[in-house]
Formats: structure tokens, C-alpha cells, sequence
């Protein structure tokens, strides 16, 4: 086949795509914005079919063979389209590779571990859902065989949420947590000065102010709202059907002002990414973020870097008091950045405050590299658990519900995703290093001018959206390949200093 | 090919089409209730693509080799698989009997006549939008040609939304109407009490408390939140995927009470109709109402004829001073009922009146028929809708935006569609007639008890879906055929009551 026809027929698969995947993402943040409870079934009907011909087109022996000739020449191709090459084979042999009765058997196996964990959370009662459980990692291990013979299967995973990333890169990551960042926490809860949040996250403030806030801060972060919608759902997210179509999710709590504020910069954070893909990319499976650390690297530098910097504190505030002028008479924005950076060891990682959420992760990682290699079982999981989080955080775990029970991911069949979480901060970290070089940052937040943040930001990562790797990124802006030493020093700076430890 | 293989595809050419009109449906549905301004040009392209897979589906020569096996077997077929397989034809034909390129054609004349009538509105500028209008009526005339040779034109389109209905029937219906109507009009506006209603279209209503009481209205109409969901858009509407996903939507105007309770109400009425559907007919093109005017028949008989009776008015009263107690001190239910119930002709149908409304659609019915007669113009059309608004509604137009220009629906190529909205009305009056024989409705109503009346309906129409016609289910639940007196004369009643005119 000619390459102009060849070509032809890529676009028409990614246009294909496109459509599906826009109708069954719309379905799903539909079912979290709108739709009413007993809407489920039906919603699961459309769904079935619709992801049946979005099977077919990734997976297809019409996908495989165009593949295959796209593959022949691939010299001839450009950047962008050896790139939707890449990520098309990626889906292909994601899809293709495990035997399709496994694939039902496993996605069955799902649809039953999900409630079987939420009764078991409920329940406080791990041995309910340790069958599950013990399957699931078991399959995911046979899985990763599939995907990559003979490579550790943890790598595998680890690769599928971050391309490229591995465990050795990430033990590197971690230890450097633990030997500065668990002696950091250790100093605070010993002898950190106290700080007041209660008068922030239990107080009385208005969902109408709250909204207002919202609106004003998104306006600050310049995020367009002709492009991008705010909805309210149980848990914030961030969704996008193109790059001139973004949702970002909140939640308002009356009595809590942080929690939604942070959502939304955070969620912002996100937004900003998929809002600044360059426009070529539009329609193909590159207009999205590079990775799930990627991603996470910028809701969190918005989020924490900036957004609970001493400097944007100042910014903050005005808006803060402009929208609540009653409750925040007597405070200050020095107190308003004090309670928004409080940190404290505690059980639950959503929860959890800036400094000590690594760790959170650092708990997990470590627990799914032991269960992968089998030098843990799942009967031991709890124990494990409760070990390290005294280890690491000083804290025991009162019982399952609020430990090993806590989090969905691992009922829904994700290994490897968590330490993203970490990651993201880290590269966060080492990129705002780098743009510190080129611009004022603390001058620019300090003004509340986030456009040449952004700007720089779009130049050395948003643009590419999926075109290129997280570490052709990071390399990209910073100048140099990941090191985790920009992170923990941040860390250390700032919570000697917000805790006076000198 | 077998009975049972037959049946085998036709349930998946079902399953097939459920799905892609949910995910169509739900894309036009978040247009209207979330989606980010910019957001149309990326929901075009994935329309685009699904739609022409609907196409397929519908026209495609797998589907007619499919609807010409089961005409074969017709006389084996269930009541319901016969009524599917008429539905499909029905669609088979309208997709197909037009050749492709003029379809295109015009699809991308009515794309370019939708903003050049928003346009010519705003102008107050006929002429800029005549071009337009005449080439879609035009157009829609050759099409009726496509599909039925040789039948009056206009009848063809009449059936396309009110399956049966012909310009005989409308004719006799609106002359009926002119015949009882024109004249309590012109003597309500002569010598009819005054009633004042700005305290409740122009007061200060706060939207907290309108959102509560249209909380209590749905729940009084028995409207489960689990099945059903109430969003907001700038029109209201009602959609459904499923019978147990069904949405509907209000607009909230601070200075007006009654606006959105009775868009609530309307609403509410089509969705008890989706809502009780069969469950039988789940997933079939048969689940949703029969036409457009039995669908019109429901939203206006909770509306008006219950939603806006004396009996009722009591029943909603309570609910309005717990939402609004100090906006209600001093007024009565009776105040109330007299508020919701003025009549005044007016220039703008969606506007208007329960009374003055179906004189606006015969006016619209008098100037269709007339353009697809070819005995008036698309020149003359200003004039002769000046001429009818004088003499029905004795009212002045004073420009084309508020007169001939008002509506879409002609620019959206809607000929034959009006007629159902005034169709409901009279649809609901008869079968209210009819089920006052046997439930004591004022009693029901006054103690605010809808529930045996949603049965009563559920049990003579709404069970059935799209299964049986309009003239079945009329028949069915009435005993009687189609008769407009029911309607004139409730009207009648009513209104010579309300105005003090003996």
C-alpha cells in the first residue's frame, strides 16, 4: 500500500477512536456529575457495545495489519506520526496479547472484587477480601508475562503508567525519601512550633463563597472557562474530550475552606496540561498528558509549589477574604499559609498533608514490589502494612479500614500506579528548578501572574502532549534526566522553616 | 435465513443503535447542561463520526436485507418484534429514500440557516433569512415527495411526527378552535376581571428556595430521584436514555415563581411517561412515547390541566410558603391559582397562556399549510402573520423579531411539528374526560395524590412506549377516537370561571 493511503487509514483510526473514546469518557463523567443513581444498567449496556468496537479498532487484524505497514515505513514517518505508531502499538499489544478468555475471566473478576472491598472496608474485614485480592496480583503477574516475557513483572506495570520508569530508578527515589524525609518527620512531631488550622478546615464558610473562590482562582490560574468547565463530584477529577474541552470536578465542604480550594488548583494544575497541547495533536491519541507522573508533576506544582508557596499565600488571601470578608476577620495570610501547609502524620493518604503524602506511597511501593516478587503473601499484608506505616510515619494503625483497606486501587487492578503520586511531586520539584533559572518565579507568584508559568510551562512540556516520553520531557525542560535530590531538599527548606527548626 | 436468527439480529441491530443514540444523545444532552462554550467544534467531530455509523445501521443494505426477512415472516411475529420492525422501516425509509448527495445537501443548508435566522432576528431583517427559508421548504416538499409519491405534502410531514395525523383531522381540530376560541379570547380581553399576577413573576424569588420547591413537586409527582435527574439549561427540556435514566431541566429566574415550577411540571409529566415505559421494551427503539402529541399530551395534562386546577393549586400552595414564607405573607392559594392561570394574548407563543397557546400554533399550522400549498409566498409570510396575530390573538405585531421570526424551528427544516403541541393539549383534555369516569380526580388531586392517576396513565398508555400509534392508545385509554370538543370545552369552562363571565 501507498504511504498516502496509509496515512489516510491512521487518521481515520484515530478519528475512529476519538469518537468512541469521547462517548464512553463522556458516559463515564456523566455517571459522576449527573446521572441519576439507578442509571447504571443501562449506562453499563451502551457502554459493552460501544468499548466492543473500540476493542475491534485497537485490537482488530485490520489495526494489526496497518500496523505492521506503518511499521515498514517508519523512516518516512514523522515525529508525530512515529509517535501515534508508538502509543496505537502500545494499545495493540496491551489489548492483544492476553487471551481473550483470560481478559473476561479478569475483567469479571473486577466487577466482583469492587464491592467485595467496599464491604470489606466496611466491615473492617481483610480476610473477606484477601481471595480477591490474591488473585488479582496474581493475574496481573501472569498478565506482565504476556506483555514482556521473561522482564520483571513489576517493571512491566510499572512501565504501563509510566513509560520507562523502574524499580531501579524508583528505589533510588524512595531510599532518598526515607533517609531524608522520615528523619524530617520525626523532627517535626517532636519538636515542630504548633500550628492552627481548626479556625480553616473547621469553621463556617458558605458553599456561595466557596464557588466564588473557585471562579476567582481558576480566572488567576488562566484557565479559560470557555474551555473548560468546573462540575462538583463525591471526588474532584480531571477529565478532556479535546483540548478546548476540559472538566475539572471539586467538592465543597461548609465547614472546610481548603479542601476545595486545593482541589480546584490542583485539578487546575491538570487542566492546564490537557488546555495547552498544541493543536496538531487534536483528534489523535497524543492530545493528552505524556504520563500519569507527568500529569501528576504539574496538578501538584500548582497545587503545592505555587499554590501553598509563602508568596501566593499573599494572593490567596485577598481572594479569600474578598469572598469571606466575616470569617476572615483576625486572621492573616501568614495564618492562612500556616493552616494550608500544617503537617502531621496520619492514617489516611487522601488525606494527607504535602511533606508526608510521600510517604503514604513509599508504603504502597514497597508493599507491591514484595507481593510481586513474592516475598510477601497476602495473608501478611496487613501486618507489613501496619509495620511500615509506624516505621515510616510514627503511627499505628487502629485497624484495617484504616489501613491496608483504604484505597480502591488495588481492588480495581492497579499495580504500579501508585507511586505516580510521588513521582509527580519529584519531577514537579526538579522543573520548577529549572524554570527558577530562566524566570522570577517567587516575583511572578507574588504579583499573581501565572501566565509566563504557564507559558513556560506549555514551551517545554504541555505542547508535546503524548508525542514524546516523561524523560525526554523532563530532560526537555530541565536540562538534565530525573534526580529525586530537587525534591527532598525542597521539602527539608521548607518545613525546617515553616516549623522553625532552624 | 431462521426465525430465530432473524430475531437474533434484529436484537442486535437493537442493541447496536441503543448504544449509539445514548452516546449521541448524551452528547447533545452536556451541550446543553455542561459542556464549556468551545467545546462544539470537538463534540462535531465525534458526532460526525457516530452518526454515520447510525446512518449505516439504519440504511446501510445489511439492515434492509434484514427488514425485508422479517416482512417474510410478518404474520409469526410478536405484537412488539411487528411494532419494531415498523419503527426500523419507518427509519430505513426516511434515511434511504433520499438521494445521499441531496441529504448532504441539505444538512449543510440548514447548518448555514440556523445562524443566518439567529442573525436576521436579532436584525429585525426578514429578507436576510427568506433565501434560507424558502429553499427548506422547498426541499422539505421534494422530500415528502421521496417518501410518499403523490400524497399531500404536508400530510407526509404531519405523519412523521404525529404517526396517522392529517390536515382533515388538524383542519376540523382548528376550526373548532377558532370557532370557541377567538371569541372567549376577545371577551376576556373585553370584559374578563383583572388579575394580578406581577407579585409572582416579578417578585424575589431566591433560587435556594426554587430549587427546594422543585425538589417537593417532582417528589408530589411521585418523579423517583434515583431514575430521574433535574439539571439546568437556558430551555427547559426532557431526555431519556433509559427507563431508568431520564433527565429534565429548568431554568431558574429570580424575579419569577411560576416559570420554573411549571417548566418543572411539564417536564415531569414527560418524564412519568419514560419513566413507565414496559420494562419489556428496554433497549428497543419502541421505549420512549408514541409521538410527539401523546408525549405533549402528558407534560400539558400534569401542567395545566392538573398542575393549574383550583384543586391543586391548594396542594402546590402549601409546598410554595414552606420553600417561601415570607414572600407568601399576605397571598392566598387562591391568589395563587388566579396568578398561574391569567390569560392576556400576547406576541411571543413560548410565552404564552394555557388559553391564548394553541392559537399561536394554528396560526403557524394556517401559514405551513399554506407555503407547502403553494398559495402563499415566502414574501407574503410576514404580512399574513401580522394578519392572523390580529385576528386570533388581536394583538399588533410591531417587527418580524417578535413576529414571523421568533422561532427556530423553521430554520431548523421543523414544518409539520407545531401542530403536535396543540394536539397535546386537546390529546390531554380527552383523557382526562375520560379517566374522571373512574377516579374522582379533583378529590385525588385536592389531597395531592397523583399516584393512582400516574397508574391510571401507565396502566392506558405509558406501558406501551412506541408500540402502539397515537389513535390506539387515545382509543385505548378514552374508549373514542380523537375528538377536539373536550378541549374547547374544558378551556371554556375554565377560563369563563376564572374571568367572572357567567
Amino acid at each position: 500500500m501507498q504511504k498516502d493511503q496509509l496515512l489516510e487509514r491512521l487518521d481515520r483510526l484515530e478519528r475512529q477512536l476519538y469518537a468512541y473514546r469521547y462517548a464512553m469518557g463522556l458516559m463515564e463523567y456523566d455517571s459522576e456529575t449527573a446521572a441519576p443513581l439507578l442509571s447504571a444498567a443501562g449506562r453499563g449496556e451502551a457502554l459493552a457495545l460501544l468499548s466492543e468496537v473500540e476493542y475491534r479498532l485497537t485490537a482488530g487484524p485490520e489495526t494489526a495489519e496497518l500496523l505492521a505497514a506503518l511499521e515498514q515505513i517508519a523512516p518516512a514517518l514523522t515525529v508525530q506520526q512515529a509517535a501515534q505508531l508508538r502509543e496505537l502499538q502500545k494499545a495493540y499489544d496491551r489489548n492483544s496479547k492476553v487471551p481473550q478468555e483470560e481478559y473476561t475471566a479478569y475483567s469479571r473478576l473486577l466487577t466482583l472484587a469492587q464491592p467485595a472491598w467496599r464491604q470489606a472496608k466496611q466491615n473492617d474485614d481483610f480476610d473477606a477480601f484477601a481471595p480477591y485480592l490474591r488473585q488479582i496480583v496474581e493475574t496481573n503477574i501472569r498478565f506482565a508475562g504476556y506483555y514482556a516475557p521473561g522482564r520483571d513483572p513489576y517493571d512491566t506495570w510499572l512501565d504501563q503508567y509510566e513509560p520507562g520508569m523502574t524499580r531501579a530508578q524508583l528505589d533510588e527515589f524512595f531510599e532518598a525519601l526515607r533517609r531524608e524525609i522520615v528523619p524530617l518527620v520525626q523532627r517535626i512531631t517532636a519538636e515542630g512550633a504548633s500550628i492552627d488550622d481548626r479556625w480553616a478546615v473547621q469553621g463556617d464558610w458558605p458553599l456561595e463563597g466557596q464557588k466564588q473562590l473557585a471562579r476567582r482562582v481558576m480566572d488567576r490560574m488562566g484557565i479559560d472557562p470557555a474551555r473548560c468547565a468546573l462540575g462538583e463530584t463525591e471526588h474532584p477529577f480531571t477529565t478532556n474530550f479535546s483540548r478546548d474541552d476540559v472538566r475539572i470536578t471539586t467538592h465543597y465542604y461548609p465547614e472546610n475552606l481548603l479542601s476545595s480550594l486545593y482541589s480546584v488548583i490542583h485539578e487546575g494544575g491538570h487542566a492546564l496540561y490537557e488546555l495547552n497541547t498544541a493543536p496538531r495533536l487534536a483528534g489523535t491519541c497524543l492530545a493528552t498528558g505524556a504520563s500519569m507522573g507527568m500529569h501528576e508533576s504539574q496538578s501538584r506544582l500548582y497545587e503545592n509549589l505555587i499554590g501553598r508557596s509563602r508568596a501566593f499565600a499573599d494572593v490567596l488571601w485577598q481572594d479569600i477574604t474578598a469572598c469571606f470578608p466575616a470569617q476572615t476577620a483576625g486572621r492573616t495570610a501568614e495564618d492562612f499559609w500556616k493552616a494550608a501547609n500544617k503537617a502531621q502524620p496520619s492514617l489516611i493518604r487522601t488525606e494527607a498533608d504535602e511533606l508526608t503524602y510521600c510517604l503514604h506511597i513509599m508504603v504502597r511501593y514497597e508493599l507491591e514490589k514484595q507481593l510481586f516478587d513474592r516475598t510477601l503473601t497476602v495473608e501478611e499484608l496487613p501486618a507489613a502494612w501496619n509495620a511500615r506505616m509506624e516505621e515510616y510515619l510514627g503511627v499505628k494503625v487502629p485497624n484495617n479500614a484504616q489501613g491496608v483497606l483504604q484505597d480502591v486501587h488495588w481492588a480495581g487492578g492497579s499495580f504500579g500506579y501508585f507511586p505516580s503520586y510521588a513521582l509527580g511531586s519529584a519531577y514537579g520539584a526538579q522543573i520548577l528548578d529549572a524554570m527558577r533559572r530562566q524566570l522570577d518565579v517567587d516575583a511572578l507568584t507574588a504579583r499573581g501572574e501565572l501566565a509566563p508559568i504557564t507559558a513556560w510551562l506549555t514551551d517545554r512540556i504541555y505542547q508535546y502532549g503524548a508525542e514524546r516520553t516523561p524523560a525526554w520531557l523532563l530532560e526537555n525542560a530541565c536540562g538534565a534526566p530525573f534526580d529525586p535530590t530537587f525534591y527532598t531538599r525542597y521539602l527539608k527548606e521548607k518545613f525546617t522553616a515553616l516549623y522553625g527548626l532552624g
